[in-house]
Protein backbone atom coordinates (compact mmCIF):
# COMPACT_ATOMS: atom_id res chain seq x y z
CA UNK A 1 0.00 0.00 0.00
CA UNK A 2 1.09 3.48 -0.74
CA UNK A 3 1.71 5.98 1.92
CA UNK A 4 -0.64 8.18 0.64
CA UNK A 5 -3.30 5.14 0.51
CA UNK A 6 -2.29 4.50 4.16
CA UNK A 7 -2.86 7.82 5.06
CA UNK A 8 -6.25 7.59 3.81
CA UNK A 9 -7.07 4.43 5.53
CA UNK A 10 -6.08 5.62 8.27
CA UNK A 11 -8.33 9.11 8.32
CA UNK A 12 -11.50 6.31 7.23
CA UNK A 13 -10.93 4.35 10.02
CA UNK A 14 -10.37 6.84 12.67
CA UNK A 15 -11.41 9.92 11.46
CA UNK A 16 -14.93 11.35 13.05
CA UNK A 17 -17.04 13.71 11.08
CA UNK A 18 -18.70 16.30 12.79
CA UNK A 19 -21.80 18.31 11.87
CA UNK A 20 -20.98 19.16 8.15
CA UNK A 21 -17.65 20.92 8.20
CA UNK A 22 -15.78 18.98 11.47
CA UNK A 23 -13.35 16.02 10.67
CA UNK A 24 -11.19 15.11 13.74
CA UNK A 25 -8.24 13.01 13.08
CA UNK A 26 -6.87 13.41 16.86
CA UNK A 27 -5.91 10.01 16.95
CA UNK A 28 -2.51 10.56 14.95
CA UNK A 29 -2.80 14.21 14.19
CA UNK A 30 -4.67 16.71 16.34
CA UNK A 31 -4.07 15.24 20.08
CA UNK A 32 -1.96 12.49 19.61
CA UNK A 33 0.36 12.19 17.61
CA UNK A 34 2.05 9.02 15.50
CA UNK A 35 5.75 9.89 15.79
CA UNK A 36 6.85 7.37 13.11
CA UNK A 37 3.82 8.20 10.89
CA UNK A 38 4.46 11.63 11.07
CA UNK A 39 8.34 11.36 10.02
CA UNK A 40 6.11 9.75 6.68
CA UNK A 41 4.10 12.42 6.10
CA UNK A 42 6.95 15.45 6.48
CA UNK A 43 9.47 13.22 4.33
CA UNK A 44 6.02 12.89 1.68
CA UNK A 45 5.27 16.65 1.43
CA UNK A 46 9.17 18.02 1.46
CA UNK A 47 9.21 14.83 -2.09
CA UNK A 48 7.26 16.99 -3.61
CA UNK A 49 9.26 19.99 -3.34
CA UNK A 50 12.33 19.20 -4.32
CA UNK A 51 14.20 21.21 -6.73
CA UNK A 52 12.91 24.13 -4.92
CA UNK A 53 15.81 25.17 -2.83
CA UNK A 54 13.89 26.05 0.48
CA UNK A 55 15.49 27.21 2.94
CA UNK A 56 12.79 27.27 5.48
CA UNK A 57 9.37 25.67 6.72
CA UNK A 58 6.65 27.57 8.12
CA UNK A 59 3.71 26.85 10.12
CA UNK A 60 1.29 27.70 12.76
CA UNK A 61 1.20 26.56 16.28
CA UNK A 62 -0.20 24.08 17.31
CA UNK A 63 -1.06 21.23 15.16
CA UNK A 64 0.98 22.00 12.45
CA UNK A 65 4.36 21.72 14.53
CA UNK A 66 5.11 18.07 14.40
CA UNK A 67 4.53 17.31 10.34
CA UNK A 68 6.17 20.44 9.77
CA UNK A 69 9.31 19.56 12.01
CA UNK A 70 9.23 16.13 10.17
CA UNK A 71 9.19 18.21 7.00
CA UNK A 72 12.23 20.34 7.94
CA UNK A 73 14.11 17.28 8.92
CA UNK A 74 13.40 15.46 5.62
CA UNK A 75 14.60 18.77 3.69
CA UNK A 76 17.47 19.87 6.40
CA UNK A 77 15.97 23.36 6.81
CA UNK A 78 14.63 24.90 10.22
CA UNK A 79 11.15 25.29 10.94
CA UNK A 80 9.34 28.32 12.04
CA UNK A 81 5.89 28.03 13.61
CA UNK A 82 3.74 31.42 13.64
CA UNK A 83 2.76 32.03 17.37
CA UNK A 84 -1.43 32.96 17.96
CA UNK A 85 -1.86 35.72 20.46
CA UNK A 86 -1.96 39.41 21.40
CA UNK A 87 0.63 41.70 19.66
CA UNK A 88 1.93 43.12 23.10
CA UNK A 89 3.35 39.97 23.48
CA UNK A 90 5.00 40.07 20.37
CA UNK A 91 8.51 41.38 19.29
CA UNK A 92 8.48 44.87 17.54
CA UNK A 93 8.57 43.88 13.69
CA UNK A 94 7.49 40.70 13.31
CA UNK A 95 5.19 39.81 10.90
CA UNK A 96 1.61 39.61 11.39
CA UNK A 97 -1.89 38.65 10.09
CA UNK A 98 -5.37 38.22 10.97
CA UNK A 99 -7.02 34.63 10.25
CA UNK A 100 -10.76 33.78 11.06
CA UNK A 101 -10.98 30.03 12.68
CA UNK A 102 -14.30 28.80 11.30
CA UNK A 103 -13.56 26.38 14.19
CA UNK A 104 -13.33 28.54 17.13
CA UNK A 105 -15.60 31.41 15.56
CA UNK A 106 -12.90 34.19 16.49
CA UNK A 107 -10.37 36.03 14.68
CA UNK A 108 -6.69 35.94 16.13
CA UNK A 109 -3.53 37.57 15.27
CA UNK A 110 -0.59 35.30 14.39
CA UNK A 111 3.06 36.21 14.07
CA UNK A 112 6.17 35.20 13.36
CA UNK A 113 9.61 37.46 14.30
CA UNK A 114 11.24 39.60 11.73
CA UNK A 115 14.38 37.38 12.74
CA UNK A 116 13.51 34.19 11.35
CA UNK A 117 12.12 35.26 7.60
CA UNK A 118 13.27 37.39 5.48
CA UNK A 119 14.19 38.38 1.85
CA UNK A 120 17.38 35.68 1.59
CA UNK A 121 14.64 32.92 2.45
CA UNK A 122 12.26 30.08 0.22
CA UNK A 123 9.55 28.79 2.35
CA UNK A 124 7.85 25.57 2.25
CA UNK A 125 4.25 26.57 4.71
CA UNK A 126 3.18 22.70 5.76
CA UNK A 127 -0.13 22.68 7.42
CA UNK A 128 -2.23 19.53 8.54
CA UNK A 129 -5.38 21.03 7.33
CA UNK A 130 -6.59 22.87 4.42
CA UNK A 131 -10.76 24.03 4.92
CA UNK A 132 -11.46 27.45 4.47
CA UNK A 133 -7.93 28.65 3.73
CA UNK A 134 -7.36 31.17 6.40
CA UNK A 135 -4.30 29.86 7.99
CA UNK A 136 -3.06 29.72 4.40
CA UNK A 137 -3.71 33.23 3.71
CA UNK A 138 -2.32 34.37 6.68
CA UNK A 139 0.89 32.26 6.27
CA UNK A 140 1.53 33.71 2.65
CA UNK A 141 0.62 37.31 3.84
CA UNK A 142 3.39 36.56 6.31
CA UNK A 143 5.80 35.07 3.76
CA UNK A 144 4.96 38.33 1.33
CA UNK A 145 5.81 41.07 4.13
CA UNK A 146 8.94 38.90 5.07
CA UNK A 147 10.21 39.81 1.00
CA UNK A 148 10.81 35.73 0.86
CA UNK A 149 10.02 33.45 -2.09
CA UNK A 150 7.40 30.67 -1.72
CA UNK A 151 7.80 27.67 -3.13
CA UNK A 152 4.07 26.60 -1.98
CA UNK A 153 2.36 24.79 0.77
CA UNK A 154 2.14 21.26 1.86
CA UNK A 155 -0.98 20.14 3.17
CA UNK A 156 -1.66 16.43 5.30
CA UNK A 157 -5.26 17.08 4.77
CA UNK A 158 -7.46 19.30 2.46
CA UNK A 159 -11.27 19.83 2.71
CA UNK A 160 -12.09 20.56 -1.14
CA UNK A 161 -15.67 21.86 -0.76
CA UNK A 162 -14.91 24.34 2.05
CA UNK A 163 -13.10 26.39 -0.80
CA UNK A 164 -9.62 26.87 0.62
CA UNK A 165 -7.91 25.97 -2.44
CA UNK A 166 -10.04 28.55 -4.71
CA UNK A 167 -9.69 31.09 -2.50
CA UNK A 168 -6.16 31.59 -2.72
CA UNK A 169 -6.30 30.79 -6.58
CA UNK A 170 -5.25 33.93 -7.74
CA UNK A 171 -2.15 34.32 -5.54
CA UNK A 172 -0.70 32.03 -7.59
CA UNK A 173 0.15 28.76 -4.98
CA UNK A 174 1.00 25.66 -5.63
CA UNK A 175 -1.02 23.54 -3.11
CA UNK A 176 -0.01 19.93 -2.41
CA UNK A 177 -2.39 17.87 -0.61
CA UNK A 178 -1.37 14.34 0.91
CA UNK A 179 -5.54 13.20 1.24
CA UNK A 180 -8.06 15.70 -0.75
CA UNK A 181 -11.49 15.04 0.58
CA UNK A 182 -14.34 15.70 -1.66
CA UNK A 183 -17.16 15.10 0.52
CA UNK A 184 -17.83 13.50 3.94
CA UNK A 185 -20.62 12.84 6.12
CA UNK A 186 -20.61 10.60 9.47
CA UNK A 187 -19.50 7.49 8.59
CA UNK A 188 -18.28 8.14 5.11
CA UNK A 189 -15.46 9.91 3.31
CA UNK A 190 -15.02 10.64 -0.13
CA UNK A 191 -11.73 11.43 -1.40
CA UNK A 192 -11.02 12.99 -4.76
CA UNK B 1 31.64 18.10 22.79
CA UNK B 2 28.70 15.71 24.61
CA UNK B 3 25.02 16.49 23.55
CA UNK B 4 24.47 18.51 26.95
CA UNK B 5 27.60 20.61 26.08
CA UNK B 6 26.19 21.38 23.02
CA UNK B 7 22.87 22.50 24.25
CA UNK B 8 24.74 25.18 27.21
CA UNK B 9 26.63 26.33 23.90
CA UNK B 10 23.58 26.69 22.47
CA UNK B 11 21.57 28.38 25.02
CA UNK B 12 25.13 30.45 26.06
CA UNK B 13 25.29 32.05 21.99
CA UNK B 14 21.64 32.41 21.06
CA UNK B 15 19.62 32.78 24.24
CA UNK B 16 18.25 36.04 25.13
CA UNK B 17 17.39 37.39 29.07
CA UNK B 18 14.91 39.31 29.26
CA UNK B 19 14.27 40.96 32.64
CA UNK B 20 15.44 38.23 35.41
CA UNK B 21 12.77 35.35 34.38
CA UNK B 22 12.40 34.89 31.27
CA UNK B 23 14.91 33.33 28.66
CA UNK B 24 14.10 33.33 24.86
CA UNK B 25 15.26 30.74 22.96
CA UNK B 26 13.41 30.95 20.20
CA UNK B 27 15.95 30.58 17.32
CA UNK B 28 15.67 26.80 18.08
CA UNK B 29 13.11 25.91 20.81
CA UNK B 30 10.27 28.33 21.15
CA UNK B 31 9.31 29.60 17.64
CA UNK B 32 12.35 28.37 15.46
CA UNK B 33 12.94 24.66 15.08
CA UNK B 34 16.30 23.08 14.46
CA UNK B 35 14.97 19.57 13.52
CA UNK B 36 18.08 17.85 13.79
CA UNK B 37 19.01 19.36 16.70
CA UNK B 38 15.49 18.77 18.01
CA UNK B 39 15.20 14.55 17.24
CA UNK B 40 19.07 14.89 19.32
CA UNK B 41 17.05 16.19 22.43
CA UNK B 42 14.66 13.72 22.18
CA UNK B 43 17.04 10.84 21.98
CA UNK B 44 18.85 11.98 24.75
CA UNK B 45 15.96 12.60 26.90
CA UNK B 46 14.45 9.24 26.18
CA UNK B 47 17.84 7.51 27.11
CA UNK B 48 17.15 9.17 30.32
CA UNK B 49 13.89 6.49 30.78
CA UNK B 50 14.51 3.41 29.15
CA UNK B 51 13.58 0.39 31.07
CA UNK B 52 10.34 2.35 31.92
CA UNK B 53 8.39 0.50 29.67
CA UNK B 54 6.64 4.07 29.02
CA UNK B 55 3.65 4.10 26.41
CA UNK B 56 2.86 7.54 26.01
CA UNK B 57 4.88 10.71 25.77
CA UNK B 58 2.76 13.86 27.49
CA UNK B 59 3.33 17.52 26.73
CA UNK B 60 1.35 20.46 26.29
CA UNK B 61 1.15 22.93 23.31
CA UNK B 62 2.99 24.35 21.73
CA UNK B 63 6.36 24.46 22.18
CA UNK B 64 6.76 20.81 23.70
CA UNK B 65 5.22 19.23 20.68
CA UNK B 66 8.45 19.13 18.39
CA UNK B 67 10.43 17.72 21.37
CA UNK B 68 8.17 15.94 22.89
CA UNK B 69 7.75 14.24 19.26
CA UNK B 70 11.06 13.17 18.99
CA UNK B 71 11.07 11.85 22.31
CA UNK B 72 8.14 9.59 21.17
CA UNK B 73 10.25 8.80 18.15
CA UNK B 74 13.34 7.82 20.06
CA UNK B 75 11.11 5.35 22.08
CA UNK B 76 8.44 3.73 19.76
CA UNK B 77 5.36 5.40 21.61
CA UNK B 78 2.39 7.83 20.44
CA UNK B 79 2.47 11.64 21.82
CA UNK B 80 -0.18 13.25 23.08
CA UNK B 81 -0.66 17.27 23.88
CA UNK B 82 -2.68 18.64 25.85
CA UNK B 83 -4.70 21.90 24.58
CA UNK B 84 -4.93 25.06 26.32
CA UNK B 85 -8.65 26.96 25.86
CA UNK B 86 -12.07 26.74 27.07
CA UNK B 87 -14.29 23.76 28.08
CA UNK B 88 -16.58 24.14 26.22
CA UNK B 89 -14.84 23.02 22.80
CA UNK B 90 -13.31 20.00 24.69
CA UNK B 91 -14.68 16.49 24.89
CA UNK B 92 -16.81 15.53 27.50
CA UNK B 93 -14.83 13.66 29.73
CA UNK B 94 -11.68 15.30 29.29
CA UNK B 95 -8.82 15.38 31.98
CA UNK B 96 -7.86 18.64 32.66
CA UNK B 97 -6.52 21.25 35.04
CA UNK B 98 -6.03 24.73 35.50
CA UNK B 99 -2.31 26.30 35.12
CA UNK B 100 -0.94 29.86 35.48
CA UNK B 101 1.35 31.53 33.03
CA UNK B 102 3.49 33.70 34.52
CA UNK B 103 4.45 35.10 31.25
CA UNK B 104 1.27 35.77 30.14
CA UNK B 105 -0.29 36.47 33.68
CA UNK B 106 -3.12 34.30 33.44
CA UNK B 107 -4.55 31.00 33.72
CA UNK B 108 -5.29 28.94 31.38
CA UNK B 109 -7.25 25.45 31.43
CA UNK B 110 -5.39 22.14 29.53
CA UNK B 111 -6.96 19.10 28.64
CA UNK B 112 -6.78 15.91 27.16
CA UNK B 113 -9.23 13.50 25.97
CA UNK B 114 -9.90 10.80 28.02
CA UNK B 115 -9.15 8.42 25.12
CA UNK B 116 -5.40 9.15 24.82
CA UNK B 117 -4.83 8.25 28.56
CA UNK B 118 -5.70 5.38 30.79
CA UNK B 119 -5.09 2.76 33.81
CA UNK B 120 -2.65 0.87 31.25
CA UNK B 121 -0.57 3.50 30.05
CA UNK B 122 3.02 4.63 31.49
CA UNK B 123 3.61 8.28 31.08
CA UNK B 124 6.56 10.55 30.34
CA UNK B 125 6.33 14.03 30.41
CA UNK B 126 7.90 16.14 28.24
CA UNK B 127 8.40 20.00 27.97
CA UNK B 128 10.39 22.87 26.59
CA UNK B 129 11.47 24.53 30.11
CA UNK B 130 10.43 23.85 33.25
CA UNK B 131 9.96 27.59 35.28
CA UNK B 132 7.93 27.55 38.23
CA UNK B 133 6.46 23.84 37.64
CA UNK B 134 2.56 25.00 36.64
CA UNK B 135 2.67 23.64 33.11
CA UNK B 136 4.51 20.08 34.74
CA UNK B 137 1.77 20.39 37.63
CA UNK B 138 -0.87 20.59 35.64
CA UNK B 139 0.13 17.99 33.31
CA UNK B 140 0.87 15.50 36.27
CA UNK B 141 -2.78 16.12 37.77
CA UNK B 142 -3.79 15.30 34.26
CA UNK B 143 -1.79 11.68 34.64
CA UNK B 144 -3.38 11.16 38.15
CA UNK B 145 -6.50 11.56 36.45
CA UNK B 146 -6.26 9.35 34.05
CA UNK B 147 -5.17 6.75 36.73
CA UNK B 148 -1.85 6.11 34.55
CA UNK B 149 1.85 5.34 35.65
CA UNK B 150 4.13 8.56 35.93
CA UNK B 151 7.30 7.45 34.91
CA UNK B 152 9.07 11.13 34.81
CA UNK B 153 9.30 14.05 33.61
CA UNK B 154 11.94 15.07 30.85
CA UNK B 155 12.49 18.56 30.22
CA UNK B 156 15.00 20.53 27.97
CA UNK B 157 15.73 23.67 30.05
CA UNK B 158 15.12 24.14 33.77
CA UNK B 159 15.41 27.46 35.65
CA UNK B 160 16.21 26.29 38.56
CA UNK B 161 15.86 29.25 40.47
CA UNK B 162 12.41 29.63 39.68
CA UNK B 163 11.67 26.70 41.85
CA UNK B 164 9.28 23.96 39.88
CA UNK B 165 11.22 21.50 40.98
CA UNK B 166 11.17 22.57 44.80
CA UNK B 167 7.43 22.58 44.19
CA UNK B 168 6.84 19.17 42.86
CA UNK B 169 8.66 17.43 45.52
CA UNK B 170 6.22 15.72 47.72
CA UNK B 171 4.85 14.06 44.22
CA UNK B 172 7.57 11.84 43.84
CA UNK B 173 8.19 12.69 40.52
CA UNK B 174 11.68 12.15 39.07
CA UNK B 175 12.65 14.92 37.07
CA UNK B 176 15.66 14.71 34.42
CA UNK B 177 16.21 17.99 32.45
CA UNK B 178 19.16 18.75 29.92
CA UNK B 179 20.30 22.09 30.55
CA UNK B 180 20.02 23.64 34.58
CA UNK B 181 20.19 27.46 34.64
CA UNK B 182 21.37 28.19 38.54
CA UNK B 183 21.31 32.05 37.49
CA UNK B 184 20.81 34.16 34.20
CA UNK B 185 20.97 37.89 33.95
CA UNK B 186 21.28 39.49 30.54
CA UNK B 187 24.97 38.28 29.01
CA UNK B 188 25.17 35.76 31.78
CA UNK B 189 23.87 32.15 32.15
CA UNK B 190 25.26 30.26 34.77
CA UNK B 191 24.32 26.41 34.48
CA UNK B 192 24.12 24.08 37.90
Amino acid sequence: MSFMEKLKEKIRSEGRVIGTGILKVDSFLNQQIDPQFTLEMGRELASRFTGEKITKVLTVEASGIAVATAAGLALGVPVVFAKKGRASTQDAGAYSARVYSFTRREAVDIFVSGRFLGPEDAVLIVDDFLAHGEALRGLVEIVRQAGSRLAGAGIVIEKVFQGGREKLKGQGLRIESLAAIKHMTDGHIEFL
